[in-house]
């Protein structure tokens, strides 16, 4: 019996008591959508997981400073794309700060009831009068049938909005999960890894909300890498409004609720890998027999943003040898006369290319067919431990080197 | 004063008493030359340094075990390209210690006095027969004027060869070195990371060798990066026979001669990065103001090895958040609000672009023609520290992507 029911249309304002604005404010081009505005109706509490890269954009800032004062009343969200407000400096913060002024204006609450967040160019400031006269106007705009539209103000190089929702019935209720999530590039596991806002409407302590968070997003977003490169603005914020009327307290529920929102966080997770920008491939890289999680974590890691890995998918070539270099230069120390290397489309050990760390007798079609395909299982095993990692990733293609060698004209 | 003269025609064979030969064996396709011997006429120092990959080819594992027994005794060193003899397990071995054997044989010396070095496709086993028969049949030609056509015989995915000569003038006679490199794909710093023979025929005492090629190696071939991928077989070797009737013994002239060196490794790991897989900008990243050496070396790497950062490279488009957003990333605590960053392709410091943390009102026009530039720098100023390091790299572009994604084939 599934334990949680899934929405592939549900969206951030499934849950009960949340609403959504989609604008063009002016920060793209010709009117396209730029900003996205999620309320809730009601106080909500926040977790929040943030990049951990040394240089954190001006809205990072911000928020961070918000939820440490915000106890659990947090309203709305404005997210815009376009404009990272990243390495800013002094106006940047200010023009952060103005922002969720604005919007508290606007929205009557108070200004530490808003989080603000940006994605998209690195070292511009924002169009403030601009992006002001939208959020004013688009206040009035807000509704529970925007969901969608929201997902889709907040993409980059995204070719299409990511969004999803789950509803969980528990003994004392149903409650909703919904979510999005933006990002294509600049995508690598580093605990948060792109935008996403996920909704629910179950009431939750804040302190086993933020636990819950951190096992989602350590499982999914944590566990994808499109280039390796880690953002400046990286957020995932899970808001729980208690909208629903049903409170998630026992640990039973807390499970059922968990892996629910696991589902939700790592199939948004697999859908930035998917439009990962340039992909052709959707890889998972799959490390066993390691002696720690972390070990097996590394080395998923490294293959998963070499270039030379990288590119052999890109050409569907089963060039198994940069698999194992790049698995040698994870800084992680194994025995290469034991491990054993599986690849397979529809099951993980269809064909084994490496035995005791010896090449078998496979034939070069049956690896290129498999690599040929869409998606497909890479499998290691290092033989020294019990311990386990999953990371998922794309191919460098061509049309990556276009779409980010001149990703600013 | 010049303390050392540079002769960029001079190869492994200008010092005294080194020849070479350069073969066809038929490893690879249409009589392409695909393996080189160096041979001293008389026994040799050596100093050697290995990748640091926790998978290492056969012949990185044969020759460490040869070096332990050497005692200053080396003879020959073969390289064969197009297969790397690594990921081949225990019959990959047993080739490495039979090609050594084999060359034993046909040039009248002991095996260990044989080293053996491979580059090439992974996880091949080496064509023996064709091998045995090109050693016995070369040995008969080695010549001190096939040094250049040695290094042509161990290129890869290599355009042109990369080798060099400079000769010392010290107090008690002249001495010179000599070098060939290899290398254009799987390019990253980490101890040595391509292949590259040294030759001196000055007189040294094996344990200064040592230092030597350690100080050379850590300033040229360990600050480079293609792609960040660090190859199975790289393997650095200098070799000392004291042919010229020199020995580098006072501290004096130990200092130039390991000035010379550095020169000769440092002018062959910018042909290496100039030589790149599809490469069209050679770039200087330059780290200064940090805490540590070590420090600045791992935000200059994580710089060099962002595809983000070298696909702006490639597109000429100086989107210099990129560039911050990989030092922010490098795992080095620093303080935003404090950094300084300058473009330069004639000197480092011609543009600005931020002050302090903040943009400076540069004109992107000025930005765009200096990263227009084949060969420019960037200079990034943590402003915490007095430690430097300077890393080289290249841009990512689609003609790397081509030439990776269907290496095999």
């Amino acid at each position: 019996m599934n334990r949680f029911q899934i929405f592939p249309e549900g969206t951030v304002t499934s849950p009960a008591g949340f609403t959504a604005v989609a604008l063009a404010t002016g920060i793209k081009k010709e009117d396209q959508l730029d900003c996205a505005i999620i309320y809730s109706e009601q106080d909500a509490s926040c977790a929040a997981m943030f990049t951990q890269n040394q240089v954190v954009a001006a809205p990072v800032i911000v928020d961070k400073g918000t939820l440490t004062r915000n106890n659990g009343r947090l309203r709305t969200v404005v997210i815009n794309s376009q404009n990272a407000n990243a390495c800013t400096g002094k106006p940047g913060l200010d023009n952060a700060h103005a922002t969720q002024k604005i919007a508290a204006q606007a929205l009557e609450c108070q200004p530490d009831q808003v989080l603000i967040l940006s994605t998209g160019v690195i070292g511009v400031q924002l169009p403030m009068e601009k992006l002001k006269a939208g959020i004013v106007a688009g206040a009035k705009g807000l509704s529970a049938a925007n969901g969608r539209l929201a997902a889709k103000a907040i993409m980059t190089t995204d070719t299409h909005p990511k969004h999803l929702a789950v509803s969980v019935g528990l003994p004392s209720g149903t409650v909703t999960i919904g979510g999005m999530a933006k990002g294509s590039g600049m995508i690598h596991p580093n605990m948060a890894t792109m935008l996403a806002v996920l909704t629910t409407d179950a009431a939750i302590a804040p302190n086993v909300l933020n636990g819950l968070l951190n096992t989602a997003v350590n499982r999914s977003f944590n566990r994808i890498s499109i280039d390796g490169d880690t953002s400046t603005n990286d957020t995932v914020l899970l808001l729980a409004n208690g909208a629903s009327g049903t409170a998630v307290t026992n640990p039973a529920s807390i499970t059922q609720f968990s892996d629910a929102l696991n589902h939700l966080c790592t199939t948004l997770a697999h859908m930035i890998v998917r439009d990962g920008e340039g992909a052709t491939k959707f890889v998972e890289i799959r490390v066993t027999g390691a002696k720690t999680e972390a070990d097996a974590h590394q080395i998923g890691n490294t293959i998963a943003i070499s270039p030379l890995v990288k590119t052999a998918f890109a050409g569907s070539d089963a060039n198994w040898g940069r698999l194992l270099m790049a698995a040698g230069r994870a800084g992680v120390p194994f025995d290469q006369t034991i491990i054993n290397l599986w690849i397979g489309a529809d099951v993980p050990d269809e064909l084994q290319l490496v035995a005791n760390g010896t090449p078998t007798e496979y034939l070069e079609a049956d690896a290129a067919a498999i690599f040929a395909q869409p998606a497909f299982i890479v499998w290691l095993d290092l033989g020294v431990g019990g311990e386990t990692a999953v990371v998922w990733t794309t191919d460098l293609s061509h049309d990556y080197v276009t779409i980010n060698a001149d990703y600013r004209t």
